[in-house]
């Protein structure tokens, strides 16, 4: 029943804006999340996956995507967006993901990027800082 | 003479940080710039270019690179680091130009890599927020 479940885990910090506002700049949403976490997401297609996911739950257009696994362990990964982009950087020897969702315009839903992300990497704590602008 | 050029129009804004002290994640610096500029680089090729010289000049380690020209302009690009990413996203219709730079570690300078960009776009305007855990 509990379908738009909310996030006991999730605790948000925005910071106030910083450009002036005499310039005008696009209007732009940067989410920089920490994960901690102890499932492990280390597959390149899958990380890869996920990023498109994101970008769709987040009604963002995604471009394309790559991926690096690292040795013997960590994944880096970024998609490209028409709104700009997310990015997905590993330590599971840390059990630590971090997440970068950077979104132009005010037509998409970057918070749902990461919802999206809390869920699929069972996140036990995640901790959200914002900035925008424009 | 001037070897060293201090930036006259560089602000900046560090925001506390956030994560529990008791939470070990790596240590980590991101970045955001906001450019204000007329100088617009569009092509694919030399933005490749310029993410991988910011990359060496901020001592960060460069795996690869994706572009996406947009139409009628605009550009996006982003680097894979072995210590995150940097990204660029231009508008120049609205003579702007964003940049993150994203690394762990403390063995980088990511603002050398802000500087490097500053130059290059010839910016009239750049402000930086600065996001700094672990």
């Amino acid at each position: 029943m509990a379908k738009k479940q909310t996030t006991k885990n999730y605790v948000a910090q925005s910071h106030p804006r910083f450009i002036d506002k005499n310039i005008q700049i696009p209007y732009y949403n940067h989410l920089t999340a920490d994960i901690i976490t102890d499932h492990h997401i280390e597959d390149p297609e899958e990380v890869k996956k996920l990023l498109f996911a994101a970008a769709r739950k987040a009604k963002n257009t995604p471009i394309k995507a790559i991926v690096h696994k690292f040795s013997p362990h960590g994944i880096t990964g970024v998609i490209l967006l028409a709104e700009s982009h997310i990015a997905i950087h590993s330590w599971p020897e840390l059990n630590y993901v971090a997440i970068d969702v950077f979104t132009c315009g005010k037509k998409t839903q970057p918070r749902k990027a990461l919802e999206y992300f809390r869920k699929k990497y069972k996140a036990k704590i995640i901790k959200i800082q914002e900035i925008r602008e424009g």
